[in-house]
């Protein structure tokens, strides 16, 4: 793991600390106003919207262990895996822009057929 | 993007350069005999069992675009988006070890729901 000095990777792991702590207030604090992600889920615009994808995913973390992190000025690339209620191991890759300490975008990529199939099983 | 010096970096780029050049020979000259893939089709061993994965993936490809890519000596992580005939925008990430300019591990991360569902419409 290298670059940690790396502004927009300090951030980056800063909000990854937060809501693998469960912490979401504190996660959102590194989230700007009119974050865009992308992920799975399409495109979503807005604090509220992210709020709205990160809230319920963040109650079915049960545990996470970060794979690799770098970042340069602006940008940092992320994969984690995450262990969850429905799925013993859902890794996640993030690609965000920070600016000003706040993250402006992300790219978000994981598998979303096992916790699909996984709500489909319990529902 | 950082760190363009860093030995796995440089192997990764190779590699990626490779398979989206639909060169899956070259490709393979950057993959260890002894490689272990973990992605969401689960765990594959050798590199025989890689382009047995890599090749039908490759055959599907119609474009490729990288977001970002960072690394040091012995660990690279990468992250692109990929269309395919049956999904137009198919991101994945991967995190690579590299050793003497060969990946020996992956752990590749790709959305497989739209994959799927593609394939199942048209069977």
């Amino acid at each position: 793991m290298s670059g940690t000095a790396s502004p927009a990777l300090r951030t980056a792991l800063a909000y990854y600390e937060a809501w693998t702590s469960h912490d979401l207030d504190k996660a959102m604090s590194y989230i700007a106003d009119d974050i865009v992600l992308d992920s799975p889920a399409g495109r979503l615009e807005g604090a509220e919207a992210y709020r709205g994808f990160m809230g319920p995913f963040v109650q079915i973390l049960t545990g996470s262990k970060m794979i690799a992190a770098f970042g340069d000025d602006e940008t940092a690339l992320v994969m984690y895996d995450t262990e969850t209620v429905p799925v013993k191991s859902a890794p996640g890759a993030e690609c965000v822009t920070v600016k000003d300490g706040k993250i402006t975008y992300s790219r978000t990529v994981f598998d979303s057929a096992p916790l699909v199939a996984a709500l489909q099983a319990s529902s």
